[in-house]
Order: structure tokens, then sequence, then C-alpha cells
């Protein structure tokens, strides 16, 4: 047996599922599940990585949650934890099946590959309650707005003049409730996917566990759940090949390698756009200082390539 | 370290957390699972006994169904498998996170929890795709099933004057793909759900998994996964107290316990209904056979005295 494999925590984008523009049926979702899986197959097929895997879920909460309004009428809709839940038990179902088809393919179908339902630990107090940010679910008229508002509570903004829409928390991921069950199947060299769509977002209060209407980012959960299975590297996969600096600026120019103090320096010098690259950054940097190895950042296309440091933005320790 | 535990497989009823009646609620749903896990807890208390735990998912898939035929204009419709997947999600996060709150509240929050997504294999020949019988989603008008006959290749029946509705296969679980992750949580001493709803049916075709339109009884699917995990005992939860001899019929009688042969013979000569109570003995009596010490069927708010050999009816080996 080898013992000396390193970890690896990848976090798959929303369109390595499920592409802006697509309708969403099942075999697209499946068709793009493979393509990102191909790239996942190598890295354990090279024998040097134990994979955990987690991945976003826009898309799917998006539609699950117009379907729960479409049926309001019939059927109770579900609060946005449980519908992190279901996409959860979806998107893990794809990545499962896919995955083993392809290690099957080459001859390594007799690894193990599970997906654990996971809940994330955010605090009551954070900030983010008081201040929803992350547009959910359907567009709705102006008077639908107020209605909701009073019904339910909700916080509703108009969205960039294509109606109004709902925002909730995007608060900071603190822990992972189901971390030691992670941890037990990675030392048993299970491939894990775990904390999908930023986990399910759970308070403790009054002693007990409860799911709230939230999204976390799942860079930053993912992060996490690098940092607690002490995973040696942290990949996020995206549709860009590399971080910019001056992004969207004159002056705009690819970073190859950068120092967490380096990092540190351009976030607070607002190099990275809010609630897309910023995250990323940000969660990158996180794990290598709790001690992770490296982090790295880039196209999915490229994932094997930038494991190996060959291609993305690396983000490494001070020197 | 105690090494002397048994492991208990319990497959609870869909009534346990969505009962005949009830609109469906998440409130609902979490307060009958609370009162299922709260027997649950007690199992594991006692420190006698590894829990792995299984669910129907009938009530949620429908609602499901619903909720995806009231948007199918603006969201494609998923296939029967990815639902399948959404409610193991979602029933999973529902039994995790209570019975960890359970758990917590005696002092033992430190044991861990996790939900496997649970991929259960059958047989692509088995007759089942032949006569589907299992009744799923919303009823249709006359026109509408022959419609959906048409343009979606469905099985469309009459439901006892209730209107139209598909029929899915109903094929016999083979094996449960994620046998060895679930095996190394079971080895941790971690309580997994694992199976929900019978499983996401799948068949093996060139080499490769694929899902299929089909619901795996839950009961059946159970009895595999309990022989997969090497269990001691199963136990079948339901919503009545005792299996019946000559059920529905005059000289009706409660059955305390039976031997596998009584059981086999009980089966033949006709005694369980069809569906219901039929398919709960025969997956008992498999799990003898397959080298179980004992199968249990009862109520699920007696299911501590079942375990315990006091209540319900037993299922064990031929003298």
């Amino acid at each position: 047996m080898r013992v000396d494999k390193k970890t690896v925590v990848v976090a798959l984008g929303g369109n390595a599922i499920l592409q802006r523009g697509q309708k969403g049926t099942f075999e697209e979702q499946l068709k793009n599940v493979q393509r990102a899986c191909e790239q996942l197959a190598q890295m354990v097929l090279s024998g040097k990585w134990r994979l955990v895997i987690t991945h976003g879920n826009g898309p799917q909460v998006g539609n699950l949650l117009l379907q729960q309004d479409a049926a309001k009428e019939i059927v109770p809709p579900m609060p946005m934890d449980a519908c992190g839940a279901q996409t959860q038990g979806l998107i893990g179902y794809m990545i499962q099946q896919t995955l083993h088809n392809i290690l099957d393919r080459e001859g390594r179908g007799d690894i193990p590959i599970a997906t654990v339902v996971t809940q994330v630990l955010v605090d009551k107090g954070d900030p983010a309650f008081q201040n929803p940010t992350k547009p959910v679910g359907p567009f709705y008229t102006v008077e639908d707005a107020r209605r909701l508002r009073i019904e339910k509570g909700w916080h509703i903004v108009e969205d960039a003049g294509r109606g109004w829409r709902r925002v909730v928390p995007s608060p900071d991921p603190k822990g992972i409730v189901e971390r030691d069950a992670i941890k037990a199947l990675v030392e048993s060299r299970v491939i894990v996917i775990a904390s999908g769509g930023g986990g399910i977002p759970v308070i403790r209060g009054d002693g007990c566990l409860r799911g709230v209407e939230a999204v976390i980012d799942k860079d930053l959960a993912g992060q996490r759940l690098a940092a607690e299975v002490g995973a040696d590297v942290f990949l996020i996969l995206t549709d860009v090949e590399k971080v910019m600096l001056n992004f969207g600026g004159p002056g705009e120019t690819p970073i190859e390698r950068m120092t967490v103090a380096e990092a540190r320096r351009y976030l607070a010098e607002g190099h990275f756009k809010k609630g897309s690259m910023e995250p990323k950054v940000r969660a990158a940097v996180r794990f290598v200082e709790a001690g992770g190895e490296r982090a790295a950042i880039g196209h999915l296309f490229q994932a094997v390539e930038i494991l190996e440091g060959k291609a993305g933005t690396q983000i490494v320790r001070d020197a």
C-alpha cells in the first residue's frame, strides 16, 4: 500500500455542471459532468492523489426554486436549506456515477466513490444575516415582490432591470458538521464528494443545529472542507485560465504565482471582482494561511496541469 | 473501545417521514423525523448497536414529480433516478440533523452521522422491466395519458377510478454500488443513512452504470444493504404492530415469531398483502437466509422493544 499520497480538494464551478444558456436537461448536465470527471479521473489514475470533490449548485437550486414556485398551490415549497440538500443528492449522484464509469473504463472501477450530504456551520451572529446579498430563485413583478416581503418576510431587491428577486445572506463557513465521516472516508481511500453548493447552512441555537435560508460561497466552504480533512492542495476550477491583476481595467495582467502576502495586498487593492474571483482568491489565501501547502485557481480544462503547478494561478506560502 | 457491538440496519417506512393526509411541509416532515429519531437514538445510546438507517421516499418523490410537472414549460423535468437522488439528499439531511440534535441533547453529539447517496444495481434483464407496476407521480386525464404514452413512451394505467397514472418497473436489487464506502463508515463508528427510497436504480450496460426509470422496493434494497454491511439484525419499521396470518380475512392472527421455513410457507400460501407486507416478509426472509441472525417487522413506536425481541414479529433461523 502506498502511503505517500497527497490529498487534493477540488472545487468545481457551477459551469462545470450546467452552463449559462443551457436549458438544464439531465443529459446536458451529465455531459458537462463527464468532461469535468475526465480531468478528475486523471488525478486519481496518476496514483499520486487522494481526491475530495466539492461543487457549486446555483443553476440547480434556481431550477428547483422555479419548480417549487410553479407548484406552490399543490405542494408546499421547501426552505433553501432543504433545496440545497436536494441538489447535493442530485449533483453528487451525477458525479459519482460518471467518475466511476471513467475509472472503470481505465480498469479502476474498484476505487470507491461516495457523496456525503454535508451541513456547514455558520455563526448566527454573522453580519451577513443583516445584509442579504445573494440573489436566488425566480424574478417577480413589483406587486409580487411587495406581497412576498409581507407574507414571507423575504428581502427582495431589483436585479439590474430584469425584475425583482429574492436575496439571501451569504454567511462565512465556520465548520463542516460531517467532518469526521468525511475524514474516515478519505482515510479509507474513498473519493468523497462533499459540501456541495457551499454546504447546507446551519446555525447552532438552543443546543440544536437548524437549517437557515442562506447560501454559503462554495469556494470558502471548500476551503473549510480542505482544511478540516488536512488537504495538501486546494484547487478551484472555473472558466478562466488565470487570476487577473487589474481585472477589466488597463494593465490587466495574468498572475502565474503569488504569495499569500501578495494576494492579500491585491485583495486590499480591489483587483478582483466581488462575488466572483474575489472569494476564490480569499478562499485560496485562507487555505494556505491555515497550513495548506498550495492553492491554485484556473480553468477546468487544465485541471491536471494546474494541479501539477504548470498552469493556472498558484497561491503559495510567503517565502 | 468496545468491540462487541452488533450492527442493525433499520428501514423506516414512508409514514415515518410524511404521513398520509399531511400536506408535506418541511416542518411536518421534520416533526415526524424527530419522533422516529427518538427511537433510533435510544438504540445508539444503549451502547449495544452500530446503526445503519434506510428509508422510503414515496411521498417526497411524488411531490417532486408534481413540482416538475407544474414547471415543465420552463425547467426540464429530471428522470426518476435523478429525482430519487434529490430525495436521498433531502431526507438524509432531515434525519442526520435531527438525530444529531437528539444525541447532542444526551451528551453524545460527538457520534458522527452521514448520509451516503446510494446507487443500487438492478439487472437490465429483470422481468419487472417488461411489466411496470409501481404508480408514480401525478394523475392525468385520459387525453394526457394518451399523449404521454406516445411522447415519452411511458406506461400509463387507470388507477382505481382516480385517473390515469404512470407506472414504472420495480426490479429486484442486486447490489449496493457504494458498499465499500458505507462499510468503511460503519467500521469507523459512523451512523450511516443509505439507500434511501430503495436506492437510485442503475443498470450496467456497455461497461457503464446508468440510471433507469424505476423504483426499487425499499425493504428489499434494505436487505441488500444489511447483507453487504454484514448486519446482525434487520429491522423493518412500519405502522402496524405485527405481521398478520390470514391478513384481512377470518382467523386473522398476529405472528410473534416465525422461522424462515414458516415464513416461506406463509408467503406461498398468500397470507400477506402484495406491495405492502409481502415484500417486507420477503426481505426479512432473505436477510436471515443470507446469514443474518434475525429480522423483525413492527411499529415505529416500538422500535427499541422490537430490536430487543420483545415486540413486533421476529423472523428467525430454522431450528
